[in-house]
């Protein structure tokens, strides 16, 4: 049998450990993994386009398990009251290829994006940083200010978005967890005196959510919402200036905000600085930039992360997803077992 | 909400149409897509090898639907009492991208397997075709041989299995089927006679299950076995003297026993024959091969058959895979919706 993990278990794990306590345990999860990157069989996700979205598929493999996650992006969804993006994944056994456990990825997914981002500006942002501008407030960007709360202690939040009914579904979300928050009637204006910038808009299309004039020294860019062919937020003059981190470089030059930028534009891959092979932040006067397109290593430590909470809290079924015949060559007794054959 | 057919659900179904008439309604949805093949966006499966074996996904989709599938190979599995090969896969809406259907596999794909090669077979043997010899009594044997009973008419099997026990199994669970059924003491042997020559071995290597003096002229040969890289089963000699015809060429090149063949060596493709475009047998001396290695094209029309025979039947559940926020840009919202958060 193999363990199922449904969105009403996903919201029972978070009433009963807090949204809090799991993107902390996210956070160590995948730095265990980003720690040991070359132990894992890479690929750029497999995409099949059609004319309203994307269907693809993101495999991803140690030597011991394997998984895979399938995630859509429809942007005209919103529009019949469908989310943009929706997700389910999966964890197997490599030495026999069971599947193990099965669980929904749309909330996951937003959990594992906003520690992710927030596990890289641990090692991008200035320590002394507190005051965080997120500019576009749609399905992402509570995820990511709890993150950046929990992982680095960001208390004031300066928000924007086109509309404004989104600045009042995020400030009435976040109510009770403990920020300041200064709603902003421009995205410039919510960059005055930010110490990390997180850039999480819907657009598809190449936007300048961030013009170059709105970045100053020191500041850590955390670019979430450049994350396919066609869409990306910030000003190309920002690349240039700042040092920029990627998860998978192939796939973020075809995702990312660098698919603005040469093929050779230097980068360094976020593992490089996990492993101590790159420092990360050098001074207080650095721009960093953190381009995230989201990589299957990272899914593949939240279903292990989901998996343990799971199994430890007893929030979990079993479906008959995997045929378990006694005899494994006999298939078709198990199949027609007691059955009234009328072939 | 995803509808779930899960391994108690489709032999619920066997019982309730028996395996006949699902075989049958199989054969009419693959006719049905193999003549729009072109219609689907078609790769290459993606493979992850391990040192015991892979884990494949295998997707495919047309304009309205997108399907794909897990499916593993450990041959070592046996051994464990576990399936060589398991299977799940899932239906989706091209224009939403939400998962509509999540199905067990395993013995779907035996189905479907079995169904293709009758299909084709329909189209190759010659029409008075009434012996077949079955070479290789594991998991596929029974359900080839009823998918040539029910579309063919076959009516006197010959079979042969390296382990006698197989012979027993087979013919047990055949029994009341209406089968003529000879066990022979060689794979040669059983050849004697036989319009019809299916191999469907199970050994993980390039093994000679038929040599080039066992197929004689008008023979239809249905090979399934060889389907990886490194494991067939016919002499190349066989293939020289043969027409052969395939799913998808670039697949079979690299999978089925064409790969003991020169790049260049000439094949049919089974769409054309099922659009006309190519005659199929042209005489009754010729010798037909259809070099089976299973496409995504069958799981696809397997999954619809499925998913029409289940909401048909009731015989279905529907699972939380996928969040459905009421508002898709306050996932927060959503997932965090009478919780007492500790963040």
């Amino acid at each position: 049998m193999t363990i199922f993990l449904g969105t009403d278990d996903v919201k029972a794990l978070l009433r009963q450990h807090g949204i809090g306590e799991i993107l902390e345990k996210m956070v160590d999860y995948l730095e265990e993994d980003f720690r040991r990157w070359s132990d894992f069989d890479k690929c750029a996700r497999i995409a099949s386009h059609s004319p309203d979205g994307v269907i693809e598929l993101m495999p991803v493999a140690d030597q011991s398990q394997y998984s895979f996650k399938y995630v859509n992006g429809h942007p005209k969804n919103g529009e019949r009251g469908l989310p943009t993006v929706a997700a389910f994944g999966m964890l197997a056994d490599v030495d026999t290829g069971c599947p193990v456990f099965l669980s929904e990825m749309t909330v996951i997914t937003a959990l594992r994006t906003a520690a992710t981002s927030a596990m890289v500006a641990k090692y991008l942002a200035r320590k002394d940083a507190k005051v965080m501008a997120v500019i576009g407030l749609g399905a992402q960007s509570e995820f990511q200010s709890l993150a950046f709360q929990c992982i680095l202690g960001v208390e004031k939040l300066r928000i924007y978005d086109a509309d404004p009914r989104m600045a009042a579904k995020f400030m009435n979300n976040l109510a009770g967890h403990g920020f300041e928050i200064e709603p902003c009637d421009t995205a410039e204006i919510a960059t005055l005196g930010a110490d990390i910038i997180t850039t999480v808009t819907a657009d598809k299309r190449n936007a300048t959510v961030l013009s170059d004039n709105m970045v100053g020294a020191g500041v850590h860019l955390n670019a979430v919402g450049g994350d396919c062919p066609g869409k990306t937020e910030l000003a190309k003059d920002i690349l240039n200036r700042a040092e920029v981190f990627t998860e998978f470089t192939p796939q973020t030059r075809i995702e990312g905000e660098l698919q603005q930028m040469p093929e050779d534009f230097p980068v360094t891959e976020m593992w490089q600085v996990l492993t101590g092979a790159h420092p990360g932040r050098r001074n207080d006067r650095e721009i960093t930039l953190f381009d995230s397109v989201g990589f299957a290593v990272e899914d593949f430590s939240a279903l292990r992360l989901m998996r343990d909470l799971a199994i430890g809290s007893g929030l979990c079924r079993s479906i008959d997803l995997i045929a378990a015949p006694d005899d494994p060559r006999d298939l078709f007794g198990y199949a027609t077992a007691d059955s009234l054959m009328t072939a």
